[in-house]
């Protein structure tokens, strides 16, 4: 992020043919994507979402609304095209790829699907570490050779999406791990799950941070929890800082992932934009933590990255504010 | 709008292959737009905003921070494409149109400019009517001939605009005049007016408010308070109402003319769709009037239909929602 061309742009911000202010939060993003893009008249094209799928072994626990392999039958529906983030994909002109860092079953090959199975689901983290560090090392960086392909191709604008039946379990425990937060405020009902359900969310949750250590480093935390989605999540939006390009985030795990990437790397937190603010009670502290303001706030609660990719053409609208004309060459009158 | 059709995409909505109710409010707008459009799945393409623009007597009370030439300079903006409207709209493929219906002073001939000024500004609302009967009828008739031609060229998602200096006092007029409303209410500092100003606001507004009489129609109320602009936005949502398709609202002046249409024809409600919540305090009286909830909640205060073309891609997005996969369609099994 270039500190002059931030000044440039606010310098320039105050010039434009408005009341002051009166493009609200807007006015912030504008100017943070000119920083990013290191030029005070920021353009956005074409979108990407990586969105990462993978299994939970704490499904075993009774966790989740819905059966484990419908991890697998949702990657064959986004790879038909049938899902919800294929549908908003379409009316926000970004590409969706989708990466398997760990699906249980077979996948058919498709120019859109990222093989890259570290294992097949993570164990139970109730019961034992979800992952070893090397397999959690492969998945960040599955994430970030997913984001280089999306680059390579164009993306100017970059997104992760997750699928994984059993998520939420993970990235509370993630949340909860990372931020120091008991499980009771971050762990929610996801995709639907009852009152029981609930209660066992909890208790695996607990279980899991008890065993971490103090002085644990962020990778360490996130192998012992989890999830291979998730932590392929953070290389997914490592590898767009590195590159120097915008990144939204979508709801809780997604969220977490980033959250996990930020701890890696404090820098990227200026190239995040947080998409909306999920119904899940957990993100809140997410985006608390990471000192983010949603774009949209509309009770949604899906992933895949649908959040992230229904606030991407408000980025692009933001950009063009930077556009407009000055009091100066538009020839209006300034106010009193 | 179709009953049946809502019901039938009410029933498509609860089969798609996501949890139930995870896309939050935008499952109510996209059912809404299929009732509209008379078809389960529907599309929406271009989108069009007229933005009205007309000036108002009752800036001689010192109501504004901006002098009244602006009107006609930002008009002039408009054209030459220098404006938040006009960037806002390149990203949401939304054509801007603009309609003089009271705007001092004369304009170039442009493509883009339709030209029905009624009178060169409002006469002092704080003083005498604004408008006659018939100077409101040939403002709401241009509305609806600005729309017509929206439509015609293409339009399938309608947004009206607004640019007149004053006319948030006009339209703190209209709102508390309609809405039977004290004048503390709804007057705000509109596009950054001091506490003078703010003090002069009110009472302009109470000096107006004094001459309405009870069983006053409400064409006669928006004649005795105008602003020209207001009444032909009202003309532009009547029109499109009356050829069937979606209204996006913006902020306080176009809802207050929205709501003018609302108190004409009660039906337009099912076709209105807000934009976004405006720091102008009255918009939130005038959204809780109508029922209706806003998509954008980010501190906007512009104006020009700013914030109905920035939500333009969410209506889109959410009309995409009804053409996902069903659960039978995509072999996904359902949760329990």
């Amino acid at each position: 992020m270039r500190r002059d061309i931030l000044e440039e742009a606010q310098k320039r911000m105050e010039d434009l043919t408005k009341p002051p202010r009166s493009l609200g939060y807007l006015e912030e993003v504008a100017v943070r994507l000119a920083a990013i893009q290191g030029r005070v008249k920021p353009e956005l094209g074409r979108g990407a979402v990586v969105v990462a799928a993978a299994d939970h072994g704490v499904v075993a626990e009774g966790v989740s609304a819905y059966p484990q392999e419908v991890t697998r039958q949702m990657v064959l529906n986004f790879l038909r095209g049938g899902a919800a983030i294929n549908q908003f994909a379409l009316a926000a002109d970004c590409e969706v790829y989708v990466l398997d860092v760990g699906v249980m079953g077979d996948l058919p090959d498709h120019p859109r699907l990222l093989k890259a199975k570290v294992r097949e689901g993570t164990r139970n983290l109730a019961l034992e570490p979800a992952l070893t560090r090397e397999e959690a090392e492969r998945a960040l960086e599955a994430g970030r050779r997913a984001a280089r392909r999306a680059l390579a191709e164009g993306a100017t604008l970059l997104a992760a999406g997750d699928m994984g039946i059993g998520n939420t379990t993970a990235a509370a425990a993630l949340t909860a791990g990372l931020l120091g937060l008991p499980p009771e405020r971050v762990v929610g009902r996801g995709t639907g799950v009852g009152e029981e359900g609930l209660r066992r969310k909890r208790e695996a949750v607990g279980r899991a941070l008890a065993r971490l250590r103090p002085g644990m480093d962020p990778l360490g935390v996130a192998a012992e929890l989890g999830g291979l989605e998730l932590i392929a999540i953070a290389g997914v939006y490592l590898e767009g800082y590195a590159q120097g390009v915008p990144l939204v985030l979508d709801g809780f795990p997604v969220t977490a992932g980033a959250l996990l990437a930020w701890k890696l790397e404090p820098g990227i937190r200026d190239h995040f934009f947080a998409g909306h603010l999920s119904r899940e009670p957990g993100h809140r502290y997410l985006l608390e933590a990471l000192g983010l303001r949603p774009l949209l706030d509309l009770d949604l609660a899906l992933g895949e990255g649908t959040g992230a990719v229904l606030a991407m053409p408000l980025l692009r609208a933001a950009a063009r504010i930077l556009h407009m004309a000055t009091f100066a060459e538009a020839g209006v009158s300034r106010g009193g």
